[in-house]
């Protein structure tokens, strides 16, 4: 589990400096400024949840992560007490420093952990597949030291810095032995259940293939078989030619409602280049990104001129299989209809997996094409 | 689509009445007591709107359907102006008369409507799958003439009313050539979006295999070659066998957590004796559902002492396939977690389909069965 006390040098001017926490978990630090971080975790030690479970439904194969520990974690606590905020009299947060740029630490409650024995993700015997441990690893990715602001008000800069910590973090959560997908996301908004305002997103690295990344999967090997290309590159070259629902772009990335959007509000970013996850990004994409993403999150908070509760997810292949065939793109989807109106997930939605939009994508796209920056 | 003005006789001593309404939609009454249905409905005659669009997602072979006018569709009206509350003076609603038992008339904005000419659904073909007609039906069913009470308070003989109301929904539509599946369904509570309070439940008969029924699908009929047996037969033994997560039970039919649950309260109601939709249903098992339902509605209703936002949704074979390998089964699910908590589907769930549970299903099947009705 990463290097305890430990510095290193990432790419664009990074540098990395872990730190033990009281309880035994890492903090990591992204930095620009070489700056040293020495704060020591004055916190009482505290017990260690234990390992929740894996079920397999045996209705649909998939894998449920079964979690009971978790119903502890603080909800919504008052901004003096926030525990992303860096540490200061009067309050012993999650980050031991005085103030930061880019935190990675580990989450304290999290859905899946690192397994202790030797582990193996049993084979899908239907009825007779056993429970396993839920492994895993569950990381919390703090954008900033400042409580109030969001994605869209970083600065380039520190978009930058971010990006080279989620690369790193997927590297590095790759090579772990019992990882099979490393997922990055942000929630935001009381809405969808965020439990902590402070900006920040977090990593689920796990053990086993997702039923969506399953999915996808299955149709880009056909695809890729058929044509001899990924799918996401095609995907890309119609919405290029369809242009009426790019909202955005620049020489190396691509925003754009897709073509059966799901959502009121849903966004594609996706990297001209294909590459099969955050790592493979080259440094010229990588400093392209920063503008466009800002850019997408600007519009996203503009169309109502209200903040938006979203998703953003980066899917990207599988460690170990697919990495041709699935592309890394960040979906962006957001349920707010309009400014008093939500888009729940019922009957249709939840039970069954069939989306009915109320919207066409063509009109969200316009809307956020039209708003001004 | 069904006979307009028209009378039958069904089960149970249930008799249908179809009438016309003022813009050329059906209400279809199902009453116990050969009542009369000869009130008109006096509403001006309103412009039905157009047929939405299905669009295949390219990156999971998935339709999703657009209903551009279903923004317009009435949000939360005042109990004065409820449109499933019997006409009265002062209130033109959708049902003419001024009393009924059940009734089910077509969706004032359907998001899938009967095609008008002849129509195909098309094969996939990714990203050169064409647009197709939203084909399908949506039908509302109002359980009671009350309007503040809920499912667990109807009588018995009131359950077994609907659920000829639900077996004869079901049988008609899959006589539909344009029709593949049928779904039956309750969205109950403001949390998940209900925009209508009056007790009522849904229809929706689509032109496709819905992304969740393919899965489950795919994987009953792998199990049936494998062994001969439907798939929830033996899921149903295996609930059996380890009796913690059953939560009621009769002669015809059991109540019980799934083994790996997806949500904070989940149950599965499947009767003994295997079928594949409600029209397979024999006399006896249908006279023993009222019961059951009921006991389970009120569990639900008793753990936390309040109305739990719930989803209640009756997976039926396909019309077409599947029909030895899919067995019906009604799954209620609730995202409320603790009196004041929701689960929020957010980044895992939402985006991966990886579903992360607070609580195990034993303990949630413990708190339904200890509840005292």
């Amino acid at each position: 589990m990463g290097t305890k006390n430990n510095e290193s040098q990432l790419s664009a001017g990074v540098t990395r400096s872990d730190r033990q926490m009281a309880d035994g978990r890492v903090i990591r630090y992204y930095d620009t400024a070489g700056q040293s971080r020495t704060a020591h975790d004055q916190r009482e030690r505290e017990e260690q949840p234990g390992i929740g479970e894996l079920r397999l439904d045996p209705l649909v194969n998939e894998w449920v992560a079964m979690a009971s520990h978790r119903q502890g974690r603080i909800f919504l606590p008052p901004k003096e007490l926030c525990p992303l905020c860096p540490t200061r009299d009067g309050l012993l947060s999650e980050i031991p420093e005085s103030d930061y740029e880019v935190a990675v630490f580990d989450n304290r409650f999290p859905s899946l952990r690192p397994p202790s024995n030797s582990w193996q993700l049993p084979n899908l015997a239907g009825l007779e597949t056993p429970i396993v441990d839920a492994a895993g690893k569950c990381e919390v990715i703090c954008y900033t030291a400042e409580h109030a602001v969001a994605f869209k008000d970083l600065s380039l800069a520190r978009i930058r810095t971010l990006l080279e910590a989620w690369r790193d973090r997927t590297r590095e959560l790759s090579k772990l032995d019992f990882i099979e997908q490393v997922f990055i996301f942000e929630n935001r908004g009381e809405e969808i259940g965020v439990t902590l305002f402070h900006p920040h997103g977090q990593i689920y690295a796990y053990s086993f293939i997702t039923p969506r990344t399953e999915k996808m999967l299955q149709v880009a090997s056909k695809y890729y078989q058929d044509h001899g290309r990924a799918l996401l590159v095609d995907v890309i070259a119609r919405e290029i030619h369809d242009e009426v629902r790019i909202i955005a772009r620049n020489e190396h990335w691509i925003a754009y409602v897709p073509w059966a959007a799901r959502y009121p509000f849903e966004i594609h970013v996706a990297p001209l280049r294909f590459v099969a996850d955050l790592s493979e990004l080259d440094g010229e994409q990588c400093d392209a990104f920063p503008a466009l993403a800002k850019e997408v999150m600007q519009r996203l908070d503009g169309v109502f001129g209200i903040e938006m509760a979203y998703i953003a997810a980066w899917h990207q292949a599988p460690v170990r299989q697919g990495r041709r065939e699935l592309g890394l793109h960040w979906q962006i989807t957001s349920v707010r209809r309009q400014p008093g109106k939500l888009k729940y997930l019922a009957g249709s939605e939840s039970a069954m997996g069939a989306f009915i939009m109320d919207m066409k994508p063509e009109q969200s796209a316009t809307q956020l094409r039209e708003v001004k920056l």
